[in-house]
């Protein structure tokens, strides 16, 4: 996967990094919908491509991509493998290298930096994928201007928590290589992996969405010691962005000793074109729950980001800088996509004028010109006519102890129209006979305006997530309106 | 100056940073080439702009540009100030703010990213200043660029001692607003200011010609001990470029205590654009005098840089990566000027087919794809048809233990052509009666082929140099030339 980041692309081709957790049937649709010629495919997933090309439709299985396997001597898991994938394989990957390789070959160079060079597609909080386009040029620029950001040294030792499929994993496949970093992969992300990599390998930098963070926070009693105590004694660096972090998330996992950096981006921009550009001893001498709270926003353009604005839906003009008046974000810069492959009309839906990307993300604008996320559009509760973010009520949900996840939706409700319901999974799954939901109600209670507080809350043993760990809340919302409408005066479930 | 950076591109005009030790017939030239309509100067440098606008032709002088005067309420050595020069002055900085500025003025963007943006006149190691132009995007490039390859960290206090008017301070005015830096400057750049602004102000990076290391160095011993004990105890990191530095520097200023970090670039590149990037624990292992041979070296090109190459003069192709073989050193990127102002056919002898670069300088490749400047193309001395590296000469020198600064230039020869002559400034200005000449050159006979020994050598109490500490080897071969061709046969001066 990591070779692909460079031969793909010096090939002249596009590379089209899949999620490998991905169904045959949406694999299918995507290599149908990108027309792929080749896959290089991974044992572990070799029978997904098996499965997934013979659900290409009949006409299209003459043009069927030719299968190119990685072999792995280290991967013990493919006893179940079904000797019939095989003759899908055209060869090997370290055959064609060493078969159809030119040691003199000149790579390609674009014609144009704006010609493609990936195509990734969205993995969806909804369930409808589609292929976003980038150019050579916006690759480089969101590779040099993260590296920049984040402040990445020379020579870091690099742990893949964040898949590669997912939006070309930020751009680091180039950025590590561009400052000569050590690349650690795990077969499988959980904690206890994680902090044996971070022990064995002296990791430094890490990539992961909030629900990575809790992960580490929430399993860090039993193996916290292996971070001062790894082979080097640096700083771990974590950078998350996926999904606004809850401040108490943050507050946890630089409790156990990590450096959290925070920033914001969608696939559509190739990676991260906010950040939440801390500033210095200004902000170091705030208590932690106040240092939390403002590392939680998403923050302030990058180099490679024109400009940002949160604008009002009907007017377009940008609200103002109070941090509560909600609109939707936009942006304009070097790094957002060319448009969506095979879909002018969501492009033009994406793209306005001048080139403003509209993100679909509602937020506020703050009075510093940090901004700050309260939920996806369509996220949003609307209740007796009133904006709830779920987001807002999940971060309070996160502050109890108990909690280990949440997640908020809206329900139907015979009066007010929607009213926030709240899924929750809890640290000590056997905790659930002591701590009850009306507690957690209680706790809301306590810390936010009655209208916000859910009328619904559920617990959970998990939440259903994407590969990425993005919670599905399109999964809970069909959950939620499932239940049927709240009533009036209706108790808690 | 820092300002202007900012607000003269934001206003949509050009920045030309005129560099302040011209003399008032220069500064006259570069102001009636580049059609300046405004000046803005410090009390400093007042008296020089008005014998500059004096010194503008009567038809131009209806055309003057305007004056806007910097006031200093530190600068006190305005005793000599001239009355009459007030006269010229239009308003002061902080009036023009005051009166003429507005709180919601929208900065101007480019209509193109490949708009000009700064103007920059070479400093000119020749006599005949050239106007480089470019535009935003090169300077975007250069500036994240940069940040990227050094690793410069978040907030890092940044010390001025490589002017700002010398290729815009190599970009860093805008990278340090970029990663929140802290910029410390200086009046005058002496060791003892350098060192006393590391121990004040905990310095963390600073740039500067080989001639700054070496003045570090060589006044290391009366306070090498305000590094360490700093205000802060951290690595103060020098990013040198703008001469070839020799290894004996490096290895000095290293044993001082400072991380030297070594590059490559030119006015015409706005910045470096090779860097030796340093191969981790493989090259920290070798011996110190190995380290610094190989951070002596220019490098790889950075990721702004597309290609580079050193070829042949006569057929344009590639030489062998051989370390030996010299040749022009070329290349492509995003860096690269638009072009010299009012200069069509420089331009083109400059930029060739396909937007190479022809630098002008000589260097050979290394195996290991590093290059490895040999010399200017003017500066080779040719010796019987054997092309002599002036810059090999002057390592061997900088290694005698006597030697301050060295620089080697041809001499006309009756029977070889030209024979190498070396101007040399020793430690201890009081040693020339106990190091000879003679004994300097014993020492390169030692230590390199005998043809390329110097004939002549001349011990200075100083070498003339540029504003930005580069030597003016044009004085010196000047003088050289001066002194008659040397005979066959002929000792040592």
């Amino acid at each position: 996967m990591y070779e692909t980041h460079f031969g793909v692309p010096m090939s002249g081709a596009v590379l089209n990094a899949i999620n490998t957790r991905l169904d045959a049937r949406t694999v299918s649709v995507l290599l149908k919908h990108s027309g792929s010629k080749l896959v290089i495919v991974h044992p572990a997933s070799l029978q997904l491509i098996r499965d997934a090309l013979h659900l290409l439709p009949p006409a299209g299985h003459l043009l069927a991509p030719r299968v190119i396997l990685v072999e792995d001597p280290y991967y013990e898991e493919n006893n179940n493998d079904d000797d019939s994938c095989i003759h899908h394989v055209l060869m090997t990957y370290e055959d064609l290298l060493e078969k159809k390789g030119d040691p003199e070959f000149s790579w390609v160079r674009p014609a144009s930096e704006w010609d493609p060079m990936v195509l990734n597609y969205t993995s969806g909080t909804t369930s409808a994928p589609k292929g976003v386009v980038h150019c050579h040029r916006g690759m480089f620029l969101m590779t040099v201007d993260r590296l920049a950001d984040w402040a990445v040294p020379r020579r870091p030792t690099y742990l893949w928590t964040l898949p590669m499929f997912h939006a070309n994993g930020w751009s680091f496949p180039w950025g590590m290589a561009m400052v000569g970093g050590t690349n650690v992969c795990l077969r499988r992300v959980t904690a206890a992996a994680v902090y044996a990599a971070i022990a064995r390998h002296g990791v430094t930098h890490l990539c992961g969405a909030p629900v990575v963070l809790n992960m580490l926070a929430n399993n860090a009693s039993t193996s916290s010691e292996t971070i001062p105590a790894g082979k080097k004694k640096k700083k771990v660096h974590i950078l998350t962005a996926g999904a606004p972090p809850p401040a108490a998330v943050l507050q946890r996992v630089e409790a156990v000793g990590f450096e959290v950096s925070h920033g914001y981006g969608l696939t559509e921009t190739a990676g991260l074109v906010v950040s939440c550009a801390w500033k210095g001893e200004e902000w170091d001498r705030l208590p932690a729950s106040d240092r939390a709270r403002l590392k939680a926003r998403q923050g302030v353009p990058t180099a490679c980001t024109a400009a940002i604005d949160v604008v009002d839906n009907e007017t377009g003009r940008g609200v103002p800088r109070d941090g509560e008046t909600m609109g939707e974000i936009v942006l304009r810069g070097g790094c957002v996509m060319l448009g969506y492959l095979h879909d002018d009309e969501a492009t033009r839906a994406a793209i306005r004028d001048d080139g403003w990307l509209y993100t679909g993300d509602v937020g506020v604008m703050h009075p510093d010109g940090y901004v700050e996320i309260r939920d996806r559009s369509k996220d949003v509760i609307i209740s007796g006519g009133e904006n709830i973010s779920s987001v807002e009520v999940e971060s309070v949900l996160y502050g109890h102890p108990a909690v280990s996840e949440a997640a908020v939706v809206a329900r139907p409700d015979e009066f007010w129209g929607e009213m926030p319901c709240a899924f929750v999974s809890l640290k000590d799954k056997d905790a659930a006979g002591s701590v009850t939901p009306a507690d957690i109600i209680s706790w809301c209670r306590d810390r936010m305006p009655r209208y916000m507080v859910p009328k619904t809350l559920v617990f959970r043993a998990d939440l259903p997530k994407t590969s990425t760990g993005k919670i599905q809340k399109y999964v809970l919302r069909k959950l939620a309106n499932d239940m049927g409408p709240t009533c009036k005066g209706e108790t808690i479930e």
